[in-house]
């Protein structure tokens, strides 16, 4: 793609033009290798005008109900005159090339609206090229006057963790049963939550439900004070009814206000900005070592001396990363 | 240092000369750039010498009585006709340059004797410059003949990783008490032990010390079989009466005939040489990128660009990175 056809497109994206929105997403998710200077000159023109939105991270266990409650969250808010985008990031993906969100008839309504933007989880090789993607996407989908932004992430692994560096505001959603470990949450995670919310308060459940929101109540009031002097409310919720859509959003007005005011918003994103930015230099310094050819005619004899420890592992690393400055001289 | 004097330095190592050994130590760990071109140099030379030796890690929260474990273990394998080389890894001579062993004085008995080899660890700027310096020292240890390397760390933070990392057989000594909550061990602590041994089981502890040993074999049975069928011992210890030395070393023999059988000693040695010398990439990658002078004359500019939102960070990373690589042009 040459310039002028990148510079093309960021305006497009700008006018709000939801089909150059899907392709410029899928130029900077490209992983090929003449994409990589067109989708920077992309993100060079857009990242300026990114950032005028809320960014909620959305969690929980498989089942716990967060497509169905991003479907009538989103609706609400588009019936507020919010412009909504959908992302997600799935570890899965880094592994299996499959996605959550994939199948977008679990939002059928929302993904109808023309409000409404939903975009599956990239495929990855790992969970940082993963979240690299989604984060980018989360910039474009700004430019393109998205104000909302939810990230939705299964409850597995290290994700829950990775989405709440990224958004300005992170809801666990949990079932109404018994202690983190019977829902499968690994510790540290609830102290993640900005807010938490108690699915499936209905019906056979309704009771279950008020019995874990109280018990998630007092748990919450035992946390270490926050610097935002911010209470994580727990809250039950059913998506059955769509009531307490409206109550969500006013949390999440409240919290906003809550941080801005306290200065934290705008200091916690520039913050993220910069871990993002020294996470990409760390992971893109080996990357870029590992595709190189010279390394690579070096790296199974290295492996093989350190393994018959003819060398040390230090002294190979050196060599190995000798070899690969140097190989920029040619 | 000249290229001829790193080549003695080397073999007086070899001939088990002691002040060689502690200046060749002290050349590893050295920070001046001028020292890096021969501690390399001699590090290729002794290296092939080295891993003629037990490797064993020893941890436990302060208090646990890990030196005086080590005083009288140490001494009874130098009776026995072994030479014992005692280090450790301490995370927070990382952030006080501070250091456990640094007071030789808790191992009186032991540092007298000529061959034994104690060396305080050593102190750095991030966990992982501790640890290489560590692991080059057990090498340049071994390669002076020491055959038996313990490395002690305190229970703390991420450091009995570490430590199993780099070791064949990872020891934890517990007191007397309740659960592991009580102790303060971390979960997943318990599962990287090789051996148990709950110390202190002698006067008003001894029963308390029993009850432990019952409960910890209790636990240990739970756990998942290992793959090299190891059923991890959990034995009371009294450092006081010096009981139970020989019996720990009777453990460790027949551990290491065990992995040996199967296969794994080697193998695992030859894992943790190759993940080490990929943790050397990815440290060493970024410690050159923020030493370099071009890089540093541009973060500032490109970190303010990242933070007011006018560049994406992953556009800054890649600047950062081609900057890097191309100073190396000139």
């Amino acid at each position: 793609m040459a310039d002028t056809q990148a510079d093309q497109l960021a305006e497009q994206v700008l006018a709000g033009d939801r089909r150059a929105l899907a392709r410029a997403i899928t130029l900077v998710e490209s992983s090929r290798a003449a994409d990589r200077a067109p989708a920077r000159r992309l993100l060079e023109r857009l990242v300026p005008e990114s950032g005028r939105s809320i960014r909620l991270g959305i969690s929980g266990v498989p089942g716990v109900g967060k497509s169905t409650f991003i479907e009538s969250f989103g609706n609400a808010l588009v019936d507020k005159g919010h412009k909504v985008a959908v992302l997600a990031v799935d570890p899965s993906s880094a592994l299996t090339g499959g996605s959550i969100l994939g199948d977008k008839t679990r939002m059928e309504t929302l993904s109808r609206r023309p409000e409404a933007f939903i975009r599956p989880s990239p495929a990855g090789e790992t969970l940082g090229g993963v979240t690299r993607r989604t984060r980018e996407t989360m910039l474009i989908a700004e430019a393109a006057g998205y104000d909302v932004v939810l990230v939705e992430t299964v409850g597995v692994g290290q994700s829950e963790t990775t989405v709440s560096r990224m958004t300005d505001m992170f809801i666990l959603m949990l079932l109404p049963a018994g202690g983190d470990e019977l829902q499968g949450i690994k510790r540290g995670i609830v102290e993640l939550a900005d807010l938490i919310l108690v699915n499936k308060a209905d019906g056979d459940l309704q009771l279950a439900a008020e019995r874990s929101v109280a018990d998630y109540r007092k748990a919450t009031a035992f946390m270490a004070p926050r610097e935002d002097q911010w209470r994580v409310p727990v809250e039950a919720y059913s998506a059955l009814s769509s009531a307490g859509v409206d109550s969500v959003w006013d949390i999440v007005s409240s919290y906003r206000a809550t941080r801005e005011a306290a200065g934290l918003f705008t200091k916690n994103r520039s913050r993220q900005s910069i871990n993002w930015m020294w996470a990409e230099i760390n992971g893109g310094l080996v990357e870029r070592l590992r595709a190189d050819p010279q390394v690579n005619a070096r790296v199974v004899e290295l492996e093989t001396a350190v393994r018959q420890n003819q060398l040390s592992p230090t002294s190979a690393a050196d060599t190995l990363i000798d070899t690969f400055i140097r190989r920029t001289d040619t």
